[in-house]
């Protein structure tokens, strides 16, 4: 996932990178960097990262660009923010395999999809990253969104949301399924389509290459909640 | 725009469309119907169109779409929501002028303006349609968005947001225009950029086709603020 040090403040403004070379403004835990880093692994796109403390924000990074947020890709000269248009962007611009459904139908049922899943990720927030005492609505809001996944792998029957293999679409709703697994395995289990779904998903070569330790996630979460993070903490390896 | 009757609580659930006839769930003073009447419009696609009452929304109508909104596209069983998405859909599926941008990154500037575009929209509907009091504020994120607008077209130095003619995100980012220009058209004419453009969209033959006088819009406005719509309300001819 990019194992660059989080510039923060203090931090100085990074030459531009070189011409054709695409850069990723990310952060290591974010799920939508993570979004982004899927589609440039699945497609074998060479990148550089730049990762942004997002804390402590460098005002060269909010000069940049002035939300601040990641992922932000810079190429040539051109900046572009969010993570479905830069991941869009990214399966437009480079060869390697198409992952934009191409069925005009399908592709609308997966949009659809996506602000259903938004549910999905305004819940996880809620109940990851804030108080414990918000903790419960923010799960019941994150089974709403869950819930539509599962009718929608229901309803295709496919193995993918893609089909037959994981595309755009599976890359966008992905990075959180995986922090929901991390940290409470229960609600990935009572929805068995999306279940089933995620451990196929485990075998993707893209998700294998981004995937963080479960342990990694589930400290990340427990120092937004104390908002003590350590973006460029190391994986711990436990003793047994 | 669609001059059927707006169905209330009351209505019968209609026959679904014929095979392959595209139905659009819609409302005759929506902005977000009024995006997707543009790209039919300016595709030339044949359609049928069933307007809601939104206020008193037909039971039947939240069955087929839970959340109620407009517009929704009926073909063949299938059932898609959402202004962009449906626009999409429409530009992918039917023969006629692709509207959509081809070169990924002026697509991916495009996508980034209609995120931006979202101010523009938010404070319009704080301005237009809620209490007087929050009108000064909502009128100041609107221009916020205008402003973006206003530099993107400085910055391509092109006709429109598409280029040589209007596209796709043009005719997202239209409809609201239309109405700030009825409303409140000093907030257009002080975006040097922006006014000109708006000229040349009133010159575009789907513009003409789906537009709404200004007195229409700015009556819908005024019932809204004072929680009285008359949905199916005829342009009334001012005598002088």
């Amino acid at each position: 996932m990019g194992e660059a040090k989080h510039l923060a403040k203090d931090s100085e403004l990074p030459d531009p990178p070189k011409q054709d070379v695409l850069r990723v403004y990310g952060m290591k835990f974010s799920p939508f960097t993570h979004r982004l880093k899927l589609v440039l692994a699945a497609k074998g796109v060479e990148h550089e990262t730049v990762n942004i403390n997002l804390v402590s924000k460098p005002s060269w990074y909010l000069s940049k660009n002035h939300r601040g947020e990641v992922p932000v890709i810079e190429i040539n000269g051109n900046i572009i923010r969010d993570s479905i248009v830069t991941s869009q962007y990214v399966d437009d611009a480079y060869t390697g395999d198409k992952l934009t459904t191409t069925d005009p139908m399908k592709k609308a049922k997966e949009s659809v999809l996506l602000l259903d899943n938004e549910k999905t990720i305004r819940g996880f927030i809620e109940a990851a990253y804030h108080t414990p005492d918000k903790q419960a609505r923010g799960l019941m809001i994150m089974k709403e969104g869950l819930e539509k996944i599962d009718d929608f792998l229901k309803s295709t029957g496919s193995y993918f949301i893609c089909g037959d293999k994981p595309g755009l679409t599976d890359y966008m709703i992905w990075p959180h399924l995986e922090r929901i697994r991390a940290l409470w395995p229960i609600c990935i289990t009572q929805f068995l389509f999306v279940e089933a779904y995620s451990r196929r998903m485990l075998r993707d070569s893209a998700v294998k290459q981004c995937q963080l330790p479960n342990s990694m996630h589930r400290r990340f979460a427990a120092d937004c909640r104390k908002k003590k993070v350590n973006y460029d903490m190391v994986e711990e390896i436990e003793e047994s």
